[in-house]
């Protein structure tokens, strides 16, 4: 992609607002999620501003799409995150990468390394999945005949031990929707935890051939 | 492998069949195990398709071995995803790849980058396992003294658990069989999600060392 | 290490005669476990030729030892899994790999590829090591108060799917030395495990990238 | 960084003393936390001795920031596993491979190769994780109602099935503060894990690939 194209300028000016309007999003779907006791006015505003954010993501993914100048089928799987992203809006700050790419080519800071990159954006996306996944599980399991997931402790608990595929069990999703969700969660967790691992164990690799080689000379 | 040899044709012109014949066995088995009330007429009906379906995936099998011109036990050690399918006919729309090069050199599209077709195979070889492991795991089960694992949805709730590692242990097999079966599914199951994480993972380390060079010249 | 050493014409003698041993000895080991029933004579037979057969191996373990010439410290560090199943004999078929190099240079055999071996050789140790736990673990097990480990089929279950890291917790060890041995098998399994799905994985890349190749240029 | 440079001096003479108060602090902590019949003026030297180490390693980490010669964020960054001790220096002795440097550097002893440091380090690293663990958990959760964890035997059982992601469920953490430290054993133990796994995997690969060739010459 060149870097003066009109797709490369639309994304450089509208990353940081659609993020932010992302961080909106995530929030008034906790909001709704956890506080139970609002009244039904503040409900009916977190899911209008839900709705209205969801739509305003949906038109930035078809201008991208117009301005990438791609057939739509394969602008879809060539930009699949960006796909998935549109269709569960509580996933887009998983595009914090390219935000920090934006941000930093402003700032000309010097980069994190590549290992350090890929271990913190998929940190990162695996704290937000976490969350994510957890507020929409406890929404299911809430009150649920049977339900082992009876606090949003208890559902994060449950996220923590999914991701990582512990999975003591003794937090379990019991309803058909919960489980679903549960599902995409290992999926999803899985290949960014082997990210995580993958990149930490050669990380380690390299650090120790590294030390190996700057400890040589002095020996000899 | 010569692409006009016997071999390389018979394989052209059947694959497309033959796919088609393992989803047919597939259905007849899941209705076999899921339609329980089921007139014995049509469940003679659903066995005796899979026996001639059976019938066929040999005689394909042993046709090829006849074609390639190699020693039974060399073709077998060669071969050994097409054995395995021919022993297990549920695990024959494994056999999708093959299916996927007929189709695509006929049509000429481009193709998928060697990442996308790996997470592509083994995401759809994982679920083809799971509902075939939780069908064959579900008729063990059903009706077996102690079983937790009660309707077909507690079923392939456990299988996503199992072939994702998770292992909640909230729904288990009791009976012997079902815990072969899923042994099974433990073996085959983690080596697909170690080539779907594998693959991630290095795709995810390719597009960020990609992102580093195309960001890089601008910076200069 | 050279081919006509004394050290490699020792190993090429032991190597089969040794093996038998360790099949046999597993095989006491089994018998004096799972046979309740046996007189007490048959039981001392046993455990008579467990003790000896452990007498053989440590025997050739140190005369490796004297005919490697090496430091005794320094010969236990570079023959790590000697030293390991020189102190449990029942994980020696381990050392299957070295008796596959010494039968297929009798005969001349091709040899298997790297990624065949490795998943042939981890997925045998997998095998041995988890039925060697789940006796061990069997024998601490069995009797003990508040064991959900009852049946031999429960400790192999149990194995799988502690080797397996799925871990469902319907079966698991409450005795001390019995969680022990289940310490040790995670460890070793984990290392074993992640060889068979690094290989599988990376011969599922192979594969892809070789028919990538194959397929282009009749696509010309 | 320069083997001469005031910082690599600093680490030289301070890394033994370091180690030596770091296994100090964990084994008062462990007494604190095991020792439940200690008189209270035992237990107040325990804890006094914890600060007081603790001040030393933070003094340790101002005097390398400040031999350093960076700017603090930076070498915040730069220094993760560091300032990750500072922390929390139960974790300290993970120190444990510049310690070995250095030890090593003044004996001259032959190193080991990459393979084994990298798994002999993360071993010894997970070692302690689980013991540090195993301890922090315990102390929250005895005597918490509905806790599993009863005995100090429970909560290493329980470590060792967590650092290893089996998760059986049989013994779980059911405060608040024992589950954060369970996640936090999660996360860091799944790195850890990997990188075992990986080098393991890869050292398999090395030495089967070296004996095909050491093999390859006598065949011809």
């Amino acid at each position: 992609m060149d870097v003066d194209s009109p797709a490369a300028r639309w994304e450089q000016r509208t990353e940081i607002p659609l993020f932010v309007a992302s961080l909106v999003f995530t929030a008034a779907y906790a909001t709704r999620v956890l506080a139970v006791n609002l009244s039904s006015g503040w409900r009916g505003l977190c899911l209008a501003s839900m709705l209205a954010l969801w739509l305003v993501f949906a038109v930035d993914y078809l201008v991208r799409w117009r301005l990438g100048g791609q057939r739509f089928l394969r602008f879809v799987t060539t930009h699949l995150l960006h796909t998935l992203v549109v269709v569960l809006p509580l996933l887009r700050p998983l595009r914090i990468v390219p935000l920090y790419d934006v941000v930093q080519r402003r700032q000309g800071d010097p980069r994190l390394s590549l290992y350090a990159r890929v271990i913190a954006y998929a940190s990162l996306s695996t704290l937000l999945l976490g969350f994510s996944g957890a507020l929409a599980a406890y929404q299911q399991e809430r009150g649920a005949p049977g339900a082992t997931m009876r606090t949003f402790g208890d559902a994060v608990w449950w996220a923590a031990s999914t991701l990582s595929t512990v999975g003591y069990g003794d937090v379990t999703p019991v309803t058909t929707l919960g489980r679903v969700i549960a599902t995409g969660m290992m999926a999803c967790g899985l290949g960014l935890l082997g990210a995580v691992t993958g990149s930490f164990s050669s990380w380690l690799m390299q650090t120790f051939s590294r030390e190996g080689d700057r400890e040589g000379p002095p020996g000899r």
